[in-house]
């Protein structure tokens, strides 16, 4: 029997550097995490263990490297107690999100705490070899900041803007980039950090991961995470974990079909989601407004941009007043509140997060699909529902990143 | 910290005989539920224990009650082992289903084997005092037969057709059963069983929770089961859990818009895809084609039956080859079809359980599921899917509930 705090199913490659521990080792680095720093008697009082067996357990995590003595704490009476802490000089964590048009790094130490952040542009439909390569020389080049050896890196967490097959790490039939296609992402990060592992998620999921374990969604147990930019895909939290599906597919919500008669989407079928309400989908609204004569704002806009119209484009028209960029922006939020009325009334959740691109298009967007969500969901299932836009902005996707490297450091073992 | 084996969030009343282990007898007790009956030898292989202390802790759960020894294993060499396993002398579990039309009751031994059934005709929209007290008369004769005092029931387990706030263990708003509003349903078993703790759950989730301890779902990490009758509404597993959302409403998928410009529901909305295809809506439909004169057979049945038509009715009209009655049936099936296609989408299930009246329909109905499912969902999502009717026929829902009371029957303290 093994299972991993935080767990999902197994799935780093060879669990190089994630730490095998005892349940009862594995219960004390818990509370570690929990608390941060923590003394015995803390620890006695929560487990309801002896003071011998805790001194001992702790003997045995402090020789192993992972857990160190810190200052000391308060005194409740009586000797001031020494707080424990986990060691964050065992190594670091690397989180990488990897979106269309960029990616972004963090380097943390094993606390998750962030030392650095790399962000640059970049293009996922190119070869995934490149697009690795330049993410392995970022991360040199926050170790080399902390004059640290590759390896040093004990565990990386990836988010790919595609279906993951969570239990092998690779990208099954991803649109967006299909040079990417069953790539053994694992093994070319474990080239140059021969001691890491690394795990790999659909970069939804590890948003909604982050929502979890350091953002708004701490202590919630059901939630889920919407991001909207060129495409439209969700992640889901079901009892406190994030929920993959039977094949890694779960929130894949850019391709319900909203309209039949709608127009082609690029997975082939007619009238899905993103096809009608994303980014390029208002781009193109926007565009026909120009065109057409109904809105002179769009127009200007597009003349100076050479023809071109983007979401930003629609959103700064709006602001300045424009009645036909309103109408879009409202069309498209009814449409996707809509469809999202059909998800709360399967799922419950307590909490709808929006990331993503198209966010920047404030609060008219959100308005609209709150105003759906509330006339066409159960009234039971939306007493305490909160519809918001994520609070972690853009960095949501590198957060989740390293939080899914933390989740599989320490392997709990029976 | 406190934990309950198969778990969710606490919820018996007072857990009155819900029975308190430490960790390690929890694990020896789930290893017990799991094969049975098992020697030593098998609990310090699985576990990694040393013989004393599996010997220890074995001690003293027989000494509690909890454990008994019974016959001798297959030898590997040297003495036969003893086998053990929990003791069935402690006491029963009651599963009751309550339906719209229907009570069902079974009693079981403690390993939840069904020592008796009973079942009869009911209506839920009379006052829950008349239809609990006839299901405690019932529970009564069981009890009866087996020479046993009321305060030998240890548990029950409770289902119910409309949506339940799971940690009071009452109904919300249940549009089908108004008078029971938050009715103290666990209290009123409890004047009767005084040593038993009462969980009680929507319908569909037991028949979820049937499915994933005792039926085809065992194993499965993720999947739903839909029950279409009078209404629709779906239990939903997710990591080997019950999911039930935020406020204990998941699954209520009878009230997603599929017509917005369809009938009015009961709910009030317009086109609820229960008003639209549910039993009610086929049976009207049906009505319809007889009247308009569209199909003899149908309005022949209906003269049959001074005016009225069942969807049993449009089943056997379809079995002696009405085109109307299979053309009604088909609709209703590629409607319910297109609305899980995209939950599909959403929730990546490995398998679909159908269950509930309607069900009788047969596999006109599912093969026009399946292939609304198929057309419209992402291919990632449908590879391994399985969309079946349950093989628990109407038998679910009670076994269900006996499993929602063996759940509780032991908590776990760290």
């Amino acid at each position: 029997m093994q299972k991993i705090i935080n767990p999902s199913p197994s799935h780093t490659s060879q669990s190089s550097h994630s730490f095998v521990l005892t349940r009862d080792e594995g219960e004390i680095i818990q509370l570690l995490r929990q608390y941060d720093q923590i003394s015995r008697t803390d620890i006695a009082r929560m487990t309801g263990w002896s003071r011998a067996k805790i001194s001992l357990e702790m003997d045995l995590l402090i020789k192993k490297g992972l857990v160190k003595e810190m200052g000391e704490g308060i005194s409740e009476g009586g000797r001031k107690p020494r707080l424990l802490s986990i060691n964050d000089g065992l190594g670091f964590l690397v989180g990488v999100d990897i979106g269309a048009t960029s990616i972004d790094l963090a380097l943390s130490d094993v606390r998750g705490k962030i030392l650095h952040r790399k962000s640059e542009p970049a293009d996922v439909r190119e070869s995934p070899d490149l697009v690795l390569g330049r993410c392995c020389e970022l991360i040199c080049e926050m170790l080399a900041a902390q004059s640290a050896h590759p390896d040093k890196i004990l565990g990386i967490g990836v988010g790919v803007p595609g279906p993951v097959e969570f239990s092998k790490g690779m990208l099954v039939a991803p649109p967006l980039m299909p040079l990417w296609e069953r790539y053994p992402i694992r093994d070319f990060f474990r080239k140059t950090f021969r001691s890491a592992f690394v795990v790999v998620d659909n970069d939804v999921n590890i948003m909604a991961l982050a929502e979890l374990r350091e953002g708004d969604g701490r202590g919630l147990d059901h939630f889920i995470f919407i991001k909207i930019g060129t495409g439209i895909g969700c992640g889901i939290v079901s009892n406190g974990k994030i929920h993959r599906g039977a094949d890694g597919s779960a929130g894949d919500i850019g391709h319900i079909c909203v309209d039949k008669n709608g127009p082609v989407c690029r997975c082939g079928n007619l009238g899905c989601l993103e096809a009608v309400t994303a980014g390029p989908a208002i781009a193109e609204y926007a565009a026909n407004a120009a065109r057409d004569g109904s809105s002179s704002i769009l127009a200007k806009k597009m003349e100076n941009n050479g023809g071109k119209l983007s979401t930003e484009d629609v959103g700064a028209a709006m602001r300045e007043g424009d009645r036909k960029a309103l109408e879009i922006i409202q069309y498209s939020g009814r449409i996707i509140g809509e469809t999202l009325a059909s998800l709360v009334n399967f799922f419950n959740p307590s909490y709808i997060f929006f990331g993503g691109g198209v966010t920047n298009l404030g609060n008219q967007l959100l308005s609209s699909i709150r105003q759906a969500v509330l006339n066409r969901s159960l009234p039971l299932a939306t007493r305490h529902l909160v519809i918001d836009y994520s609070s972690m902005g853009p960095d949501a996707g590198v957060i989740g990143a390293i939080c899914l490297a933390k989740d599989h450091l320490f392997i709990v073992v029976n």
